[in-house]
């Protein structure tokens, strides 16, 4: 049984996600390290810890929300001493995107605790936050996900993909198809400019169509309008489309559509518009035929 | 005002269209290359021409769904003699999908003939004008779409999208856009079965959150059922790429993904699978691996 629930990382998604478990019913603790950032959600009956570790000491199910694989592993077996302070038999839901490898070294790290873990990374962004409505890629044994079931299922749907890592691993073939259908989006578009037709009109043509995606409509809109405010962060995306080209070259898979658009979203990142949304990424396209002296 | 359409190559989108357009009143004469695929369209109140001459005589609205460019000016400029057989003020409505850049001079040609044109490519396949679900991307003068708008508007939604030429350039980016997507989709199966997870609960996973498409729904089911019978083909989608690898290149724009799709397909058309449907790109993607000794 869920009840008590500490929530780790109170940033873009971790803020509505612990607003909406506490609005559901469940006690809901925070830690942020920035604590000004997690300071408004007390507003929200959630109460907001001095640490990690007495954020997590009652709790039944320990979400963490942190930005990294190195930070949720600091958070966990280092000096906040998280996996120390949760009582045996609780579980962590890793909803930070990390890596399928390093999912499952935390997970077996953590047996030694007696604490549960299953992966639980996200797809829907913070609008999906906001709104209930995020997809769930849960990835670890079935009890463990049905025991965090009933708290997750508030936040959208759950779907498990597998044993600990599978769910880190959809969400990274997810993260692919979303950062090159961007980019394929831009290419279209730009082929369009240059070839002497009208992007909006074509834009509204191609919505209904085969080429019709989530991806077409949210961020194709976005570059007709010019509209780059995040959204999902250029940089973001550049580290989830590195941790799929990583898992790519251990299992030497040669994927050329993700080493382009990561090599593209690379160059993004190291210039002024790394912290645009994503669909920034037609800026950078156009940018390039310039360079190139086209 | 179209009464009477004749509609040129009744294949496999060729065919339910006239039948459409057939129960939705117009009077329709049909002229097929091969006779044979244009006969059973006469049980359905449809007119089977000896001849493309034969068909356009009396015709207001003179529709193409021949195989390409080079086919399509060869039945209206050389042996069948279309333009010349064609009334004047009559209209072509160019449904095939060829260059913006042949049908411009197509347009051109026929404006000494008297003849009206518009380029009106579709999206939507085989089952899309079953279904009367096309997309239509209209390229032409608003007077001559407007004039064949009421025929279009029962196959589908019509979009203008601007003159001569920008139907057939939306639709390559549509095309571009189409094909990208297969592959990146491929290309992110391939990671969670090469990783170690379940295609078949990742695909309904990711369905439904933010990498969910028509492309998605449609190819990636194939692909997890491996059931490859077209839908349109790997040839098709090749001859498409390439027709916007070369607009890209006359345009001096760089465009890396759709250069490493062309490419994909490029191999996958030169051998056994160019038949397949389009979707058919992940075995070509997994042979791959294999070649690289993977």
């Amino acid at each position: 049984m869920v009840d008590k629930i500490a929530l780790l990382g109170t940033g873009l998604m971790g803020a509505p996600i612990a607003r909406n478990l506490a609005r559901s019913g469940f006690s809901v603790t925070v830690w942020n390290r920035t604590a000004a950032k997690a300071a408004p959600l007390a507003d929200d009956e959630v109460i907001v810890a001095a640490s990690g570790a007495d954020a997590v000491a009652d709790a039944d199910l320990v979400i963490f929300l942190l930005s990294d694989g190195p930070t949720t592993s600091g958070a966990l077996f280092g000096e906040a001493r998280v996996a120390r302070a949760m009582r045996p038999g609780a579980t962590v839901a890793m909803m930070s995107s990390i890596s399928p490898e390093t999912a499952i070294e935390q997970a077996d790290r953590l047996t030694g605790f007696g604490i549960n873990y299953i992966d639980a990374p996200v797809s829907g962004g913070e609008r999906g936050a906001i709104a209930r409505a995020l997809t769930i890629f849960a990835g670890g044994s079935a009890s463990s996900i049905e025991a965090a079931r009933p708290a997750l299922e508030t936040l959208g749907r759950v779907n498990r993909v597998g044993g600990v890592g599978a769910g880190q691993l959809v969400k990274l073939a997810n993260q692919m198809i979303v950062g090159i259908s961007i980019e394929a989006i831009a290419e279209a578009l730009l082929l369009i400019e240059r070839g002497g037709g009208d992007p909006a009109a074509a834009f509204a043509a191609l919505r209904g169509g085969f080429a019709d995606s989530t991806v077409l409509r949210q961020h194709g809109g976005r570059m007709v309008k010019l509209d780059h405010a995040p959204g999902a962060t250029i940089a973001t995306q550049h580290k989830d489309l590195r941790m799929a080209t990583d898992m790519a070259a251990q299992l030497s898979l040669s994927l050329p559509l993700l080493d382009q658009t990561a090599a593209l979203f690379e160059q993004a990142s190291a210039g002024a518009d790394q912290a645009l949304d994503h669909s920034a990424i037609h800026r950078t396209l156009r940018a390039r035929q310039r360079d190139a002296g086209a």
